[in-house]
């Protein structure tokens, strides 16, 4: 029986690295600190690489930013975003770990209905080191909660779950919008509390938010590329969208679990919904053809290794997606890169990946 | 938006009516009198017939027992189960309305965590009167509740959703556990208040428990048959988990939603695991070639009607599942005559169903 087998949530210190794609001001470290501090932090630098980065005194760190990047990842730096969060994801590649934890700097620390702060990064380990069940809907939610099971008509062939590649975590206050509802609901906050972790059933596809998110890297890190976004490219704000179908289509067929729900942080602050709305005016128009494209992907039982699936993705993608827009056909050429890229930071010799210079400690 | 158009929630005092398969104590109504007090009862008793059911004052009320099923349906009532409260889906048949809620006599009024008691059947109400959106999860739940709405990433195309055609509430105290859980966990209790609806998505299969549940009866109501179980029978305690296997692969193929979530109900009472254990087993079993069953039905575009999908059910059910068992074919059989005896209740002339003895008011 599931809930019968409960152990402490592990901590994970040394397989776990949280990638922040920048930090704008030091308020956020602060409040995480007893939280994060025991953590090996990524910081990958969104902006202007002359501008400095703070971190405070007692977290241990490394930070990238745009010449590092282009440094280490020579003429392939050129898959990674420039000046958008979705640069993130060089941190994933850089990372020697088992899971990553990322976080936006305008998250705080949440407090649940008792008023305690929440502890979202052991909620997400939690998430991580149990399974999912993605093959069938348990009505009482995560049946491996404590105070938690499958119900009647739950197959007992089921019950043993599948490895849980992927822990979305959700976000109090302001709700993560579009520009147009964003412009259409500027008061709206998220105050409810819903207590549930679930499983986003096999063949759903779901919107992947990168604001609070944990996955297992050893399982699904090449999948989680979050794309050409921000300057150059067309549309921004996609990034963690992309990520996302990507990776459920490739769980989907690898028979790996995704987790929604806790845990929640405070999200602190609405971006400029009119600087959204022009972000996002591309990706509002493509996604209608994005989700019947993903819902509609088979991959061939050769793609045996999640890098297979991913370059067999971006095969689909040049052809089916190519006649959208050009930008596909070159969003296609970054996929099969950063494949590259992962493989050669990544590679079985255990080639260390080249230090950065900006690192401290 | 989704969120901006809330309006009070409409009694359906004259659409809705409440089927309950038995009543074993009074308490049970006096507790849900404030609740059900407007509404038409529909008791469809599950035991002895020469056993009187009392109904406190107060009520408007129909009863049946076998006595008037079997008057009423003649040889057509083979298909409705004997002894068990599976007959509860007669009431469905004989209902005129728009709307069915179904309860068990050991559910009782629960509280929400402000210690408010629930008012089940009006959260039943806002479900099945706001759409579902089984094409797409969204993260923040019920896009179409107060507070909610749909999150960035969300296709456009989508947000109308389709028609609820089932609402499934839950249960705090007493969960429903099969009978190994039950006897692994005795003292196990359901604590946790999730204060979610959310939309089944399409393709996923799940444990519909009959305990608490509310559907659109103009829709879906042919596909509410709880099967053969009980007296004379090998299987009991499957009756809900197969009308839900049914109806969702049915309002797959018609495009209507399935909720589950909200509203709960205190569940006071544990069934006698060993009993369970002994209705149970052959269910067990069975389900392990059910589901796979169910997850690859396809029915024809020739299925336009509830109707026509559940004939087809039945025939898949006989040709694929007789093997497993000759109940199967017993089931299939059944099934066709609960829709011949459902379209004769029903039928179009407005023929009304012939009034049973035991009816007061």
């Amino acid at each position: 029986m599931a809930g019968s087998s409960i152990k402490p949530t592990p901590l994970l210190k040394d397989e776990l690295d949280i990638v922040i794609p920048t930090i704008r001001n030091l308020d956020f470290l602060e409040m995480w600190r007893p939280f994060f501090e025991q953590y090996h932090l990524i910081i990958v630098q969104d902006g202007d690489p002359s501008k400095n980065i703070k971190v405070p005194d007692g977290f241990d760190y490394e930070l990238y930013n745009r010449n590092d990047i282009n440094r280490i990842l020579g003429p392939k730096a050129s898959c990674i975003s420039f000046k958008d969060s979705a640069c993130r994801c060089f941190g994933y590649m850089v990372s020697k770990k088992k899971y990553i934890y990322t976080i936006d700097d305008d998250c705080f620390v949440a407090k649940d209905p008792s008023g305690k702060e929440i502890n979202a990064l052991e909620q997400h380990i939690k998430n991580l080191l149990s399974p999912s069940t993605p093959l069938f809907f348990n009505t009482l939610y995560d049946p491996y909660r404590e105070g938690a099971d499958f119900v009647r008509g739950y197959p007992f062939s089921l019950r043993e779950g599948v490895p849980t590649a992927v822990s979305h975590g959700l976000w109090l206050n302001i709700p993560d919008y579009d520009a147009p509802t964003q412009l259409v609901k500027p008061l709206e906050r998220n105050t409810r509390y819903v207590d549930a972790v679930l499983t986003v059933p096999k063949g759903t596809l779901f919107p992947m938010c990168g604001m609070n998110l944990a996955f297992n890297r050893e399982l699904i890190g090449p999948a989680m590329y979050f794309g050409l976004m921000g300057d150059g490219q067309p549309v921004g704000r996609y990034d963690d969208m992309w990520a996302g179908w990507c990776m459920k289509v490739i769980c989907d067929h690898m028979g790996w679990g995704v987790k929604t729900g806790l845990p929640y942080i405070w999200h602190s602050k609405a971006s400029n919904p009119f600087v959204n709305l022009k972000k996002e005016y591309n990706g509002i128009f493509w996604q209608e053809e994005l989700i019947p494209f993903f819902q509609s992907a088979v991959l061939p039982k050769e793609c045996t290794t999640v890098q297979k699936c991913y370059i067999e993705l971006a095969k689909q993608v040049k052809e089916k997606l190519g006649k959208l827009d050009p930008y596909f056909i070159k969003l296609a050429d970054a996929m099969v890169t950063w494949i590259e890229a992962w493989d050669e930071l990544n590679s079985s010799e255990g080639k260390p990946a080249k230090l950065p210079n900006g690192t401290a400690k």
